[in-house]
């Protein structure tokens, strides 16, 4: 039984790219990190140590910067897949790539009522994704957003469940619901309006999370997936990954005090994990 | 030459707490987390283990929540004198109390067009801060804020610098300026206006990092910190600590392509780092 | 066209649990943290919020501490296992459970040339993991390790690589080649002896990393992991996952020395990030 | 009243530097991250934006590089003090530098019983530091370390404390002692043998921690602090901060079982936080 090279692949992770497009006096900011992965054939590397056919890191990294200047840095997705297009089609041993792009957001600085033009200030600690895979079977564009920390301080019930020997716990009509909030979706083709469709993809997640009555993490996250897919027939599925950040009520009696969901501890870990995927026929 | 205890506190540390005040259906939320340390003649429990006097670290946790309901938990700086003169007034054996108060900033939830009651999104990686010291010279406040990232893409020089045998820099009139502001202000006493002197010195740090055309880090530090003093006699002085993130052009001439400070690697480490305070005759 | 849930699982992660055992004065410390994710049809949940199907996520936990009790916590995947299998035999909607443990590695305080009966230290940063999955197809456990930092001073090239026209990087036969290394392998049952073989399979990667001179990252792990199943016939494969820790030679002409490969940068980010499984025909 | 500047200091942090002695093929490694900072009277730049008595930061960076070639790098401290006094004695606007160094321990590979020659793995987590100031009043040596993490499974008590309305805290004779430790101690002067004396205050701290039985963590750490002045003449005084990491004993008499000190929850926040310096008359 011989010993074999499974799946395999490499390229440059984390490049941090700032691209500033100042044709005119008001400045544009796309702040990124990019992640490249390469595949196809690098048997002769691994097992002869033969870099013929492997295409530095580093030039992957310089591929990332020049292209942020020679396409420019506009849309994340299509960024990525010029990118994945490039090293696919234009380097021959190269079989697959994966582009990852991580955007965080800047706004303005605000001066007297209005936005500065060259002055800003980052925005939240959320990002924006893009997983961009370019193969054989052609492109696949799967965005998405994460930390985006999201809490309701009603609208939560978590009762009626099954209970075994190890359960202590006692079911809740209103309870504080908190999360940081993982998704990606896959698109089904590669014609979108990528930063509209992306905004209100993340408007509906928010509305949903919101306004659903919760009877349950579960229940929250296949509401926010049902809307997403109704709404946007360009993408296919979306999954979604959202710790269960507990906000314990704290006991107050000892001291006299009664604590009408007012007051909580705010636990690190453990914390609850709910994944799901919400897809189509 | 005997060996002996020199200075020396105890307490809990980053008590993790949200508040939500729910008067009516309209929550309003505060999530903070509290440190606390309290100051005394602990001598005997160092030397001998005599626990007589220590109020113990769980207690000062229970209290800090007990105040979050009973004082309830608007301006941070109000909550945070109130357990201060709570710890030295009504424990015999402390002489001083140090709490700090870490904020983090929520908005709602905007569902069509205007915020959700009960349903809150996390804005921004900033932290409101403050610190309040009580001990027999009185109150101190010092308050503050960290983590608010700032980046101009023009607007900022750096030349006519001190040249050794070590330096290989060029001069440049135009570069890119960031950084991820911590600073600290000293307030003269405790009637402040806390929330809206907070937002208005916020509001002057931006303006002037935005504003002043920089020649030095230095130099912009020091127009921030001037500018909260003139405006803000109830402060007696102004820290400031400001990472330089650095930004460097790629060199993309190899690829026949001129970077004209538009594609920028960000760098994380190694930074400068610069600190000043700026305070009053 | 419908839309259907998909693959979903939900648990408690990261429940940190330090057991001790104490049978005799000279105690044994355990420190894991775990992670529980349990699978089966949970549709009811996520389309009703229906939980009559839903073990809690507090359940979960106390079942990892009573665990720890009554099967005491000995090598992990023993543990992991016995967990894995109470919730698919005892908690009737559960179909499959995936259980994740990371270890954390502690020794005795040297004292008078003797480690102490009941103090310890913690050893490195390095964490040993399994993940343990139980469902219809029986058990799977996939052990492997985390954060184990390597440095080669010398015995590794980089030459002979594929160049485009974004290529600057210069050849090079004599570099510092460092990693942190990530690894996980998958054995072909569970009668294994796992403390020993996970000890074994350890001081190979070290000793191959060490012995082998290196042409590329990719090739040094293609003979670790060759190594590791020509030895060990109860693992069918091994992946492994190394960022290429980048350590630049400074270019110290400028100050008029010489650096052969003496004093090094070592930077964060890019880093290459080099990904290959060896597994059996 | 005007306002004025104060207190100031700039320079470069975290250069992240790796040594390696390659003298004979038995190499040797230094792995450190250099962090400098000049103080002097640098109002121009504040004020005016005026550079000429600014040694740029990246110079300083330069100068931890070059030095490292030019006087090796041995012991931390000896390489600290060269870099302050070159910018002190050398650069004619410093009047005070202020140079931090944090080491990372690296051991040799075992190979067939023996380490290897130039492969190298991280030992631990825990870092030693030195911060050396240099100015008018001469040369200050402060070394310590950080992240010691330690645990007592046993030989650990809290009773007895003071008790008022907001303590619900149960005395205890037996519970789990760990905390993270951060020292640092003032050398009196800088005829020292520091890898030597590092060595023994490691291991002397490790000791007491270990064979003090504990009264609470403030004993423990006087008794700490005291056995190091006594041993070390050339150490004026000793700081510890000691974050008291919470095991909590879960309850498991729901579970129909008895947990006598064996099983525990490891708690991340809030910890206690206990700080003492010990000095001498």
């Amino acid at each position: 039984m011989g010993i074999v090279l499974g799946t395999n692949q490499y390229g440059k992770a984390e490049n941090r790219l700032v691209r500033i497009h100042r044709e005119t006096d008001r400045h544009e900011i796309r702040d990124v990190t990019v992640s490249t992965a390469l595949r196809g054939d690098f048997t002769a590397a691994h097992r002869h140590g033969d870099q013929s056919d492997v295409l530095p890191t580093d030039t992957q990294k310089n591929t990332c910067y020049a292209f942020a200047k020679s396409h420019g840095l506009g849309e994340i997705e299509d960024y990525a897949l010029a990118l994945a297009r490039h090293f696919v089609d234009d380097v021959a041993p190269v079989r697959g790539a994966r582009i990852a792009v991580d955007e965080f957001a800047w706004e303005r600085v605000p001066v007297g009522g209005t936005g500065h033009d060259h002055a800003f200030v980052r925005t939240g600690s959320e990002v924006r994704t893009t997983v961009v895979t370019v193969d054989d079977d052609g492109a696949q564009v799967v965005s998405g957003l994460r930390d985006l920390v999201l809490l309701k301080s009603t609208g939560s019930e978590f009762a009626g469940f099954l209970v075994d020997e190890y359960t202590t716990l006692a079911p809740t009509h209103d309870r504080i619901m908190s999360t940081s909030l993982v998704t990606t979706w896959t698109y089904t083709g590669t014609d979108v309006s990528w930063d509209k469709t992306w905004a209100n993809v993340r408007r509906i997640l928010l509305e949903r999370f919101a306004c659903v009555h919760s009877l349950a993490l579960q229940q929250t996250l296949w509401e926010m997936g049902r809307a997403v897919l109704e709404e946007h027939p360009e993408i296919a599925e979306i999954s979604l990954s959202a710790p269960n950040r507990h906000h314990f009520v704290v006991d107050l009696a000892p001291f006299g005090l009664e604590n009408r969901n007012e007051v909580f501890y705010a636990a690190d870990r453990p914390y609850g994990l709910i994944e799901a995927t919400v897809g189509r026929d």
